[in-house]
């Protein structure tokens, strides 16, 4: 259909059709509850409204899929629907559908762009085969604090890196071509539209409050840089902002959102958001919560029907409302027209077979699995294994496990996982790999024989994610009993660990002589991990979050502000005192087998002024067997300005290919504009001065430079 | 002198006589370093802006006292000075002198404002007999995170008790008659301004960044409620707000301080403040530090000498700013001149005697002691002694130390404080009691008549305070021992607790039968707690700030906002998953001896209008035979609201004297205004609804009323 079409279709709607286009329901009122696979229930609606003519007026469905599925529900829709415009399908495949990739924070691991956008590929190939056109990712919200359990679903701490990784997923979601989203690509939706991830204390859904400065520049920034790559959608955020829910909040969503950010698709409620703000107690009802979202500029309500339920009431009351009214529903119409939606409503039921799990996502899937492994720690080289290492013990929980997916594994199975212990053989047939919980599991002539432990150690999948906030960030204690009781046996061991967040462990690092940390790393977590184990391949991720020595040591980061008071041994220093300073790893952190070293620095000239980057110059040679990605993170630091500072600030980063036994130069710029900061007037400015830069090291500055 | 002789003054001074009046420094360089007691040592000063005449433009001395001290650097100073105008002396006096009261956390749970104004009352005696003028008491900074150390100075988490009390303070500290400081009290000075509490997990100065609505409602309520009482002083933060040092923070001390709160009088940097303006890195020298602390309206530089060191070059630079300093040096002439300094600038040497340390002081700071602690568990009435104990064993490290005064103990000596086992034997002499630290300690027949112990736990006194911020609130592994070794026994037992701030007793407090609170009570410590353990007075103090269950539920408090998923069994509600909901002992707990019931409630309307407040009256009666004092607190809830309100809000409170045996009534009121509050455009405002009234209890209403 042209425009033309589009408004007419628009202008024959009754009131009704339009606000049920503005809304969301799950999909089992059309078919009845098939199975968890296929139809996710949603919250009991109001069931008069729901029955009859209101039914089919219906714009989407969350939660159903397979082609199968929701031919059968669109069929069924349309075959009531007087207008016949078909709905839209929409779901949260959080990292992949049934081929997962590891979840989105091991993803930032990689801090390549190239991963994440091949992962959004992949993922919406599946989406769109199981007749899916909208996906709820990617989530950009910063993080600071390890006891929110949906950091696992966010890319770390940095707003750049955050901002960029998501705009890399938005492109690989939508793969536009010619100014469309492709056949085999879905709509992207941004989440969650604004600062969720600043929860006080990290607890799920709680308060947010910070200065208009603190959101601008960092909380605010990674959705401003992921807007560039015109998202279809945005998702509003659970929280309040400074005293008033974002899902109701008039300067988040119409003065930043529209106005600043300059977001001009659909903007959706999260989960039952509308309904909510009556135990935000900003709504006295349903008909108050929906006049409230609508005043704020939410365009589609998700699983509750108030906007449907009053929509004559608000229409009388509100006349003003209309306009946004229709300029929501035009933007429906169009993008199902722009998917094609109009011309074929059904999914192709015999693509699935073909494009989901196979052979090229699974084989992407272990390398994004590998790339997103951080090796924490390897002291004497204790990783990987060497040629004398013949017999292995893998030890603990994760060892034999297929839970490695990951929490919102969408419809990811566990049998359709690799486990350590069959990835170990897969990577090394010559080995002899056993795999036990405990030590005293063991056969005792396979104890005697054993020359090296691997000790799986972690978090259980389901204790991060959303909704699990935690104030126990500590390994328990049958996990440290296990690595004591490893220490104590004398032969070489290292440790890995599955978690969707970092973890405490001050208290058993000394403990661990190797430690590789390999979030949850999706379907071929076995084989990726394995390849790392056994040498096949280096590791290469770095850190994107802090990770606190204690629970208590949060929130933490690596870009905190400069006090009058910095840490140090004095009491009298901004620090705890039972704790030593700055995280157990670092932003950043992470080793490899290479030995690969930095060498032949230069820069350009003493300082950047307008138009005129500096440019940064260096060496990397690898003398190692093993071709990787070298991660290069360049910081700055402003030495005098108006307004505290980070003390570090990440201003460029590259993921840069060095082949084995090779040499690469790397040039990377830094311009005006990365020295700029908001002041306290919420201007972006610099002062002359100097910055001194910082390549990987956070301690040591490379070079000084004047502006 | 009169206001025109001051002007005369002021008129005769030099530029370096003028700012020296605005630097206060140590008192070493005036007598050399002489000993603890007498004079603290600063840091070193660039000695050669010290040296010679600019050490007698000075305007005021930190840390000596006692007459003869304060006295010999006076004579010293006048002798040497052009200008002969006398120092000032000024001190730290945060809970006493050398009579030592409970720290001020302790201190607010009496929530008694004549305890809080006769604390200061007797503490200005003190201080004024040492020769001591200003005292920087009291801090109203307002917390929520008992990781921070400095929550032992504070009066807890509420912003309205928080003011009350500090109110109460400053008034007994100034003692104005006649619209004059009177000559047994010292100028107050009221600290830190502002949201010095808030910094960044619990860290002391850290970070601080806030909306500007939760710092007006909330952060800077207590200031504005203090600065009625017109304290001579108020003293800068150390922290940032909102990325600008406060005290180079014009908005802050210059739009908030002296316009909205109209605060007049003299505004000093915290100690070091002002040099401190480079470590965070907004003043590239001495120099700039000292032009902007002087732009942000900073009157007095404290322990640093940049205001004279560069006086010339601001002078020229800034020649607006001399009108500020003349304005800064005529009040602090004022001042000298309200405390009689021109007519006599010495101190008698021959009060200290009779005022410190007098019975009567003593003798109060036991009331305060007794009225602080709080009694936060007693199963079965585990306490008070009953009769037919009479072989009492004290465990543990605070049975027999004097260390009882709590950090910022002014010159309060151990020596003269009492134990807790010579409080017991004060208490009751009839009692047979001895002290061990451990059970194994104890000698065979001892512990074989022992019928009772008491359990002495807690924190160390130098674990909190200043710089002293902790990720560890859990009791030791030793006292964990100690009190399961003690069930073990079979024989009763209960658990005094001394401690700076709360601790995190979630994995003990199933072994803690009964629970008294006693923070850290002063000189006369020993004696105000034995007098609780065996009876002969009822605790009665309710907590101010919240017990978190583990160190990483903070920070807490009890008026959180309302989120969209209040916490409840469900994985998807503001919660975290490993730890039980809410603080193990809230705010406003505390039990007493008495079984006290409240009954006969009443209210004078259904509603609340302007000008017509809404009376609640009830009766509170008394079975039992102590004469004690009900702390009664009275929360609304706002039901709906147009931005997220806390789910209880305290808005009266009263302490009320209630005899043995005896019945009293009691009347509260509520006005409109108690109604109101901040709404996203920081407009005071209230909406037509409903309103829910609790007294005391947090979780069940007694009234509904609407407005």
């Amino acid at each position: 259909m042209d425009n033309h079409q589009l408004q007419a279709l628009l202008e024959s709607m009754t009131l009704k059709e339009k606000f049920g286009q503005l809304t969301q329901i799950t999909g089992e009122l059309y078919v009845g509850k098939v199975d968890d696979e296929m139809v996710e229930t949603g919250p009991a609606y109001s069931r008069h409204m729901l029955e009859g003519d209101s039914l089919y007026t219906i714009g989407s469905v969350i939660g159903a899929s397979s082609a199968v599925m929701t031919n059968r529900i669109q069929s069924e829709y349309l075959s009531k629907s007087r207008l016949k415009i078909p709905l839209l399908f929409m779901h949260d495949a959080i990292h992949g559908y049934k081929t997962i990739f590891p979840i989105p924070l091991g993803l930032s691991c990689t801090w390549d762009e190239r991963i994440l956008r091949q992962t959004a590929e992949e993922t919406a190939s599946e989406l769109r085969a199981a007749g899916i056109h909208v996906n709820f990712s990617p989530m950009v919200d910063l993080v600071r604090d390890a006891r929110w359990g949906r950091v696992m679903e966010s890319f770390g701490e940095d707003h750049l890196l955050s901002g960029n990784l998501g705009k890399a997923m938005i492109k690989g979601y939508q793969k536009v071509r010619e100014g469309r989203i492709s056949q085999d690509g879905v709509a992207a939706c941004l989440k969650h539209f604004a600062a969720y991830g600043a929860g006080i204390g990290g607890k799920d859904y709680n308060t947010v409050d910070m200065s208009h400065r603190e959101f601008f520049d960092y909380y605010g920034k990674p959705y401003e840089i992921a807007l560039q790559e015109k998202p279809k959608f945005v998702m509003t955020a659970f929280n309040t902002f400074n005293g008033v829910p974002v899902t109701a909040n008039r300067w988040m969503l119409k003065d930043v959102l529209r106005g600043l950010y300059q977001f001009e698709d659909l903007l959706i409620s999260d989960w039952g958001a509308i309904g909510e703000l009556r135990k935000h107690r900003v709504a006295r009802d349903g008909k108050e919560a929906a006049e409230l979202a609508l005043e704020a500029g939410v365009d589609i309500e998700m699983v509750s029907t108030f906007y449907l339920e009053h929509c004559e009431d608000i229409a009388s009351r509100n006349p003003a409302l209309m306009q946004d009214v229709d300029a929501a529903v035009l933007k429906v119409l169009q993008l199902k027209n722009e998917l094609g939606l109009f011309d074929n409503p059904y999914a192709d039921e015999s693509a699935e077979e073909t494009v989901i799990l196979n052979a090229g996502s699974l084989a992407f899937a272990e390398e994004a699995g590998r790339r997103s492994c951080v090796l924490l720690k390897n002291d004497n080289d204790a990783l990987p294994l060497r040629e004398e290492h013949k017999n292995v013990i893998l030890l603990g929980s994760y060892a034999r496990t297929r839970e490695l997916l990951g929490n919102w594994a969408c419809k990811g199975k566990f049998e359709d996982a690799l486990t350590l212990e069959e990835g170990m053989r897969l990577a090394d047939a010559s080995l002899s790999v056993s795999a036990f919980e405990t030590l005293e599991d063991c056969p005792k002539d396979v104890l005697e024989r054993c020359d090296y432990f691997v000790v799986t150690i972690g978090e259980h999948w389901g204790q991060s994610g959303e909704g699990h906030s935690s104030v126990h960030l500590e390994l328990d204690e049958e996990q440290k009993r296990l690595i004591r009781a490893v220490k104590q046996t004398d032969v070489p061991y290292a440790c890995v660990c599955f978690s969707g967040r970092p973890l405490a462990l001050q208290d058993i690092v000394d403990d661990i002589p190797a430690l590789l940390w390999c979030w949850y790393p999706g379907t071929r977590a076995g084989a990726a991990v394995a390849s790392l184990i056994v040498g096949q391949s280096t590791p290469s991720g770095k850190l994107t979050m802090s990770f606190p020595r204690y629970s208590a040591q949060t929130p933490i980061h690596y870009n905190e502000y400069s006090s009058g008071r910095p840490a140090n041994a004095s009491s009298y220093s901004s620090r705890y005192q039972d704790c030593e300073i700055g995280p157990l790893f670092p932003f950043g952190h992470g080793l490899t087998y290479t030995g690969a070293t930095y060498s032949d620095f230069s820069i350009s000239g003493h300082g950047i002024k307008e138009n005129q980057d500096l440019k940064v110059n260096f060496k990397i040679r690898n003398p190692s067997r093993y071709d990787y990605s070298e991660i290069v993170i360049l910081y700055i630091e402003d030495l005098v300005s108006k307004a505290a500072r980070p003390m570090r600030e990440m201003k460029a980063y590259q993921v840069v290919d060095v082949p084995a036994y090779g040499e690469v130069n790397v040039d990377m710029s830094l311009s005006l504009e990365d020295l700029k900061y908001l002041d306290a007037n919420l201007q972006r400015t610099v002062e002359p001065g100097s910055f001194h830069i910082y390549l990987n090291d956070l301690e040591r500055p490379v070079f000084t430079i004047e502006h």
